[in-house]
């Protein structure tokens, strides 16, 4: 249903209905460390792939998890892991119904697979923004490394609220940091878009640059028609008290803008 | 809707409808070696997964590929690897629908997640099994590690096949040798096991000892009502005649019955 390159696959499954899909891994000296407490290698791992259902407003189903690791790892390393993964997976309804462990000579490296549903109405993709939408953020950027990649809460309820009352022209989640995916979410819906960095908000101590490249924040990133801004905003206060809610600026004509700053990417062979 | 430890996952989903869940991960230097051809390491990467909807009787639907490989791979080592993936889901009506590709530090990690669909009434599990219940198994075992493992049939059409016309009681896929998945399957049916040594298809080349104890055979493992078998082997032979299928031995009352020779364990300290 939707194109290669968006947060989670779609098919259709039936009238209006589609299934959502995802796989997501994480590996070790990359998304966490060797010394990283097995509790919040397991959260984490579960709630990346959440954070993708709430950038589609999809409600997340069952998982299976993989862990590839080495024959030396401790069964306390495991039963960690799994204590931390089934605690997210259940505050979010999701099951955990299958998956396999397998050895692997090296660094532990984790996929989860998930599945979900969404009616079809009420999915929001990367490629429906138009020229004029305000683009808003959740919560605040940067600064993810000191803990919040580890503790960040997956915006699940917030997608199926915003999906449900005020329906946003596009949507994904910021993983790679802003700068690499704001521009993901204008190319997808054939726009450019101008940010002002000033009302980027950020992580406490964290300067723009760290906002906009960071990444790991897991927060909405959405597009939204500029007559619906001011509702969306103020309903928000009230329902989502703790959770700031900010317009950074606006999809555009004009396309190819830079940032200066860049995001992270997997393949950048020197950063 | 089973047990963990089967095959796959599955999950009800509509009136007589399961949906049917893997994951399956293959480790260079364990599963295939650095210098692997990666279109081979694709095909085999689905194919496992192919191998587990077989042995639940399992159409396969959609699946996500995750590869986790160093920064220094080679472009085309991603492109032979997709193209051998591709080529034999098409094969199996399968398409895949999405997945990612990050960075490790080291070896390369492939995980494969499918979904598949199957109607309750057909689906096999492996606990099915009864005390007198012939013991099957397709093909010829033993030897894998010579191309086999790379090279093999999923055994889809010949599950359907089975689940249609004369419904084994238990069935799965043999991925880790006899002498590992027959225990596997009689303790899930809650029987013994007898086997003749003998009347195991081994492959050319291969002594029993190989023959029970290689893995990677991915051929269907099964038991039957001993009423149906002279019928069923009747009718194999002309559906399926290039594929020996062989009576090996029975489910027993009796439990607890030991092999002389080991199948694979991931987690065996010394082999």
């Amino acid at each position: 249903v939707v194109p290669a390159g968006d947060d989670c696959a779609v098919i259709r499954d039936g009238a209006g209905e589609c299934q959502v899909l995802k796989t997501d891994a994480i590996v070790e000296s990359v998304h966490f460390e060797p010394g990283s407490p097995p509790a919040k290698v397991g959260r984490k791992a579960i709630a990346r792939c959440l954070s993708d259902m709430a950038a589609m407003a999809a409600t997340p189903r069952n998982a299976l998890v993989t862990l590839a690791i080495p024959k030396t790892a401790a069964v306390a390393w495991v039963r960690g892991f799994y204590r931390g993964a089934i605690a997210i997976a259940s505050e979010f309804g999701v099951e955990i119904v299958g998956g396999e462990t397998v050895s692997t000579p090296s660094n532990i490296v984790v996929s989860v697979a998930m599945t979900g549903r969404v009616a079809r109405r009420r999915m929001v993709t990367r490629s429906g923004g138009r020229a004029g939408d305000s683009i808003l953020v959740t919560g605040r950027l940067g600064g993810s490394i000191r803990g919040h990649h580890f503790s960040f809460t997956p915006r699940i309820r917030e997608a199926h609220w915003l999906a449900q009352n005020f329906k946003p022209t596009a949507m994904m989640d910021i993983s790679d940091g802003l700068a690499a995916d704001l521009p993901r979410l204008a190319n997808a819906s054939g726009t450019g878009w101008h940010i002002d960095n000033a009302a980027v908000p950020r992580s406490k101590g964290c300067g723009v640059r760290e906002a906009l490249s960071d990444g790991e924040d897991y927060e909405l990133l959405f597009a939204l028609h500029p007559d619906k801004v001011e509702e969306c905003c103020r309903a928000w206060l009230t329902e989502f008290p703790e959770v700031p809610l900010t317009v950074i600026g606006a999809l555009t004509r004009q396309k190819g803008r830079e940032f200066d700053y860049d995001g992270y990417d997997h393949f950048k062979q020197s950063r």
